[in-house]
């Protein structure tokens, strides 16, 4: 919403005496976002925690966020509605914010289905630490790979407000990456995704010289 | 505020390849919230960063969450009210659980006034990974120490809902740790709660062998 509650009340910054850049050089990397967007059981979780894997093995402090642990938690009151999805993209990002100041390299997998959402992320962050990567795959193709059956249940209209189905997604104009994941191996997307991170810079030298 | 909507919309815990244990082993320490609750101006943020510098230059992965980076961004929605209070600890507890699972020491600095609202919190958390400390300081003293003059603009009603003046403070039973922090200089206080961190063996061996 806005911080004017916080700013009537008197809060204030205060930076301590670590700073991020102390953080990251704890870790040997720097802290950024890879934030995965796509309709559901389009690979965005598979990918995210095999790019997580890849950076675990280099010695990186990472951390996987998705639904499976968001939703049961920080964002267990909000629903599927168009506000509520704004919401829970909203207080994702605030949070991510405060893992990539500890230094941390997130990785996100959330439908995150609104343009508008994303790009007020997006602006949480300074060029080069929030890496915009769209799953693409076409929703036919997402209800096969679906053992869950919630395509179904969309379809069927027990599951409301289903993205793809009953709801809206609004790809991205211009992500950092784009993987056609009905095409796409995982695995292979997984690597492109390393090589990102790789053009970035956010592996820096500090950590070739921790390993 | 459950998960029936996330069990409703086949919202399911997947755990990915990277444990928390792999996370903690590049860490060198095991992940842990520090929880500090008192009055406003008692000392909580000043004695959180004291021990967040001892504990960076042991090499630990931290972090200080307080009022200043959270009620800016995650709960800028929300208001100093006792529903509103309430919603901004349990949001507050959400995140640092994820924090904690990422392997990160995190130092929280919030007045969190409730009883009920940091048992909640304490209650996602296992044995040893949760540690209470409360900053006790006489309104009177945090008043004379308030640098900002929020206790006047309290006293005369200019700020509503002030902790200690116009709402109440309910002091743990029995936290980990207690600090009169208008007797024990800041320093001393925060050597203490590094004590309590070591007691409990959040630094373990591996952090010692890292060294």
């Amino acid at each position: 919403m806005n911080s004017e509650i916080a700013k009537k009340n008197n809060v204030t910054w205060f930076n301590g005496y670590v700073t991020r850049k102390d953080r990251e050089q704890v870790h040997g990397h720097k802290g950024a976002v890879i934030w995965f967007t796509g309709l559901s059981a389009s690979g965005k979780s598979t990918i995210a925690h095999l790019v997580e894997k890849e950076l675990h093995k280099k010695g990186c402090s990472t951390y996987v966020l998705d639904g499976d642990n968001v939703r049961h938690g920080l964002c267990s009151d909000l629903s599927f509605r168009p506000e509520d999805r704004a919401e829970n993209v909203r207080r994702i990002g605030e949070m991510v914010k405060l893992f990539v100041d500890a230094g941390i390299i997130v990785l996100t997998a959330f439908i995150s289905p609104y343009l508008k959402d994303r790009r007020k992320v997006r602006s949480l962050f300074q060029y080069g630490q929030f890496l915009e990567i769209h799953i693409d795959c076409p929703v036919e193709e997402c209800a096969k790979r679906d053992k869950k059956g919630i395509y179904e249940k969309a379809k069927a209209g027990i599951i409301k407000n289903f993205t793809g189905i009953s709801s809206p997604y609004e790809p991205p104009y211009s992500p950092e990456l784009v993987i056609q994941s009905y095409k796409e191996d995982a695995k292979a997307a997984a690597a492109r995704v390393i090589e990102l991170i790789e053009e970035y810079k956010i592996l820096n030298r500090t950590l070739e010289a921790k390993k």
